[in-house]
């Protein structure tokens, strides 16, 4: 048994489009590193957090809150200490809480030589995100822990599939420096949508999955339209039509709402395209006098990495 | 240039629970037959239909007005003579009025050496849906032109995408020989639905997409779901759910509504239980009084077929 490991937990885009609530995937090159080590007291202990002002009190801590949950179901006494090196920028749409909660709880199942399933992980990592946001949802620790796309088909029971990732398929994500209330960027959801708006929606979805499985590059790019939720939030992101239409002219597949936002996702086939788009949106975003940070990356199909055991 | 064809046109199952206006998937033991022939004479005649009392007169035949449509954007000047050996029956709800319209204008297409694509085909058969039901829908003709399943992304523009078919699947339908009016199975349907029941559909689209990519039969069976359209319709279906419970009970993978209804689906894996749940639900059908009949098809992944040039 392994007493230690550090490990990269990453950013990821959750949504897409289309696949409000269900629908996510991994990045590669934007993620937290953490160390997470086994201790014979039997608590849970957040020892430093570097890179971000967030809560020391386990009970606090998404990744806390998340091991705990792990270790209840595991019943045999043992104790966990954590440090985490943040650099997904809370609040970014990124997935900043689920890396912190699914990093956590993969790395002490891999400390304990894999007591549990993927699927046991992601419901422990969604105990972090319901305190991080009042919800249970799993449309970014899904992707942080299987990698790749996932597909959160239902919750009740948790069913999550994952999805295949073309090769050539690369992200841009703009992160523009503003805060984006939780209460804001959900008060302008409507609880109820039209018939005609979700069969479009569900047309996608059925769209995107089938795309992802062919790797038709350009069905992927056609089915990622969100005709329910982006029109509503993307009134709160400065300038997302222009980075959208600048993203599109540059050659992306599709461009949408990371998450609730305010980052903005694009897809693209190739690095080539991928990086004339990041150049695209920053010239946007540069006139805007906005702080912002903009990352590329191919989508990661392996999830959470071990940095060093 | 061939002037004559006899064609098998294939009965079809729409919506697949929760792929409401959007999925749909082609049987191979039900269809009709249809005999097709270009003459010099530059009109649409239907001259024959057997086994149904359906409008002789073009503009007032599916089959007709759906050639009309083809000739129109064809441009030359060409008459074709349609005879149809109907054995769907009208007004089941697998697809009557979208075998002949489908069957009609893939022949004419064949006979002129294809000078239209499947999404021409498909949106030139919808002109005979349009007439039959008022409403240019897609679910039927598609899966009958393209074969095995389909997912019509977005009718603006129309994009039709083929998946794949698992090759252990297989399908049982009964058909209770009572009318529904069109307009009861529509006017019970509301048309807004609430946000979170739209995600649970769109999150069951994509794993049954996902399902049939994998060859997955129990992710198909998972996401055969429908919370949405099937607890209102199915009020209007004698026995849905004694007929539902049979079918799960006896091994099918899932069970719902074919298109509008009257007829109930149920998708199995291999043709063995594809039987048993054939057998239950006669066992419930039997004891209403009511007429029916059964069908157990695999998918047919090939659409029309030729039986004589």
């Amino acid at each position: 048994m392994n007493k230690s490991i550090k490990i990269f937990a990453p950013a990821t885009v959750a949504n897409l489009s289309c696949g409000f609530d269900v629908l996510g995937c991994c990045l590669d090159t934007v993620g937290d590193e953490m160390i997470i080590s086994l201790t014979s007291n039997p608590e849970v202990k957040i020892t430093k957090i570097d890179g971000a002002n967030l809560p020391l009190e386990t009970h606090k801590n998404v990744a806390g809150v998340a091991v705990e949950a792990l270790l209840k179901a595991y019943k045999k006494e043992i104790g966990v200490t954590i440090e985490i090196y943040k650099k997904i920028k809370a609040g970014s749409g990124i997935g900043s809480s689920a890396a912190s909660s699914a990093g956590a709880v993969w790395a002490v199942n891999y400390l304990l030589d894999s007591p549990f399933s993927s699927q046991e992980l992601i419901a422990f990592a969604m105990e972090g995100e319901k305190l991080a946001s009042g919800n249970a949802h799993a449309d970014n620790v899904a992707p942080a822990l299987l990698g790749g796309f996932t597909l959160v088909r239902s919750y009740k029971p948790l069913d999550v599939i994952k999805l295949n990732t073309p090769k050539d398929l690369m992200i841009t994500v703009i992160h523009p420096q503003i805060e984006v209330k939780t209460s804001d960027s959900r008060s302008v959801i409507k609880h109820n949508v039209s018939l005609q708006q979700a069969i479009q929606q569900w047309g996608n979805v059925g769209g995107l999955v089938a795309g992802l499985f062919t790797e038709d590059y350009e069905l992927i790019g056609r089915s990622l339209e969100d005709v329910i939720i982006e029109p509503l939030r993307s009134i709160l992101i400065p300038e997302f039509t222009a980075v959208k239409e600048a993203a599109l002219s540059s050659g992306a597949l599709g461009c949408g709402i990371s998450g609730s936002g305010p980052s903005i996702f694009a897809l693209s086939k190739g690095d080539k395209t991928a990086t004339l788009v990041a150049d695209a949106i920053r010239n946007v975003y540069s006139k805007t006098g906005l702080k912002f940070d903009i990352h590329i990356s191919k989508i990661n199909n392996d999830g959470i990495k071990i940095i060093e055991v």
